[in-house]
């Protein structure tokens, strides 16, 4: 049957803990997969916040969501904007509250390789998905390490993942041991 | 609701794919945990062909079968044998047959802990386990690094487990990484 995906892991961990309802992130917006999938997950008494700081992301996340969730892509709220400023645009109401945060490093496929993901505003970001998140509430990281800039990334996020008190947080590995070194893993961050 | 542990992870995807009826090996009995789990999931009609090098281990998983399982426990096969030695057991018609082998690699607890897995004889007993192996069948490792030569054993194991060919094996990993460098970590290896 082989193991499921990184991908499919990340949306089982989430799907196991997130309701209908709920208010989610999507940190990076890319072709709108996770979007698809988040908007499903919280249905239209749901939010769900997006963030990319390329415009393309935003065209391609719309136009999935229109053709496959028609219905319930108004309750999309997506931004141009880093997700290092995610706080600012999450309702205040709404910190703390947060049922999960996606994010998807790397560079936008079919875009600009060059504009990528950068520690420097990556480890903020996930700084402040922690802090809106709840208890019980989920942080899905999938890191690729292939693009130039990459690897570095994801040695940061994975040094700072690892430092996280246990007392607050779990932190969890899934990844695919003999396939290429560049091959995509993730990292789950639930907070106690 | 916090991930799943290690252990319970690895009986999740031993569950997934092992059918009643069918053969599996208990490469180290242990305390004999993983026996029991494995004789459920066989039932009578299934047989389980159990490992250890100490008594100990033997009695204990009797024991604990016995008393939790009196019903199926004769279909489990207890050998005084290392577990390099599993296919002169397990019989010939079963070769290429067997749905699932579990490994908990590390020493027994209670035990003398000088008395311990060591990669000499745990890199044949896996590759005798892979070739015992039907498709779709589950090899899962439990490496603990904690104890004098676990750090060795583990990283021996790891390297072996990256070696092996994607096209005949997938190799996943499922590791805590914000708890002690010596928590126990999983390996799950599915033949393709």
């Amino acid at each position: 049957m082989g193991f499921v995906s990184v991908l499919g892991f990340a949306h089982q961990l989430i799907s196991q803990r997130v309701q209908a309802g709920e208010t989610v992130v999507d940190a990076t917006l890319g072709n709108g997969v996770d979007a698809l999938f988040l908007a499903k997950l919280v249905g239209s008494r749901g939010s769900v916040y997006g963030f990319d700081i390329q415009q393309q992301a935003l065209d391609q996340t719309k136009m999935r969501l229109e053709k496959e969730l028609p219905d319930v892509s108004s309750c999309v709220h997506m931004s141009l904007f880093s997700h290092a400023l995610m706080e600012t645009v999450v309702p205040q109401d709404r910190h703390g509250k947060v049922a999960a945060v996606t994010f998807n490093l790397g560079y936008l496929p079919g875009a600009d390789p060059s504009t990528i993901t950068k520690q420097e505003s990556t480890i903020p970001a996930l700084e402040a998905a922690l802090r809106l998140l709840r208890k019980g509430g989920i942080v899905t990281i999938v890191l690729y390490s292939g693009h130039d800039g990459g690897s570095e990334e994801a040695a940061a996020v994975e040094n700072w993942a690892q430092q996280l008190p246990l007392a607050a947080f779990q932190v969890l590995s899934y990844q695919f041991k003999n396939t290429s070194t560049h091959a995509p893993y993730l990292l789950a961050l639930e907070k106690r």
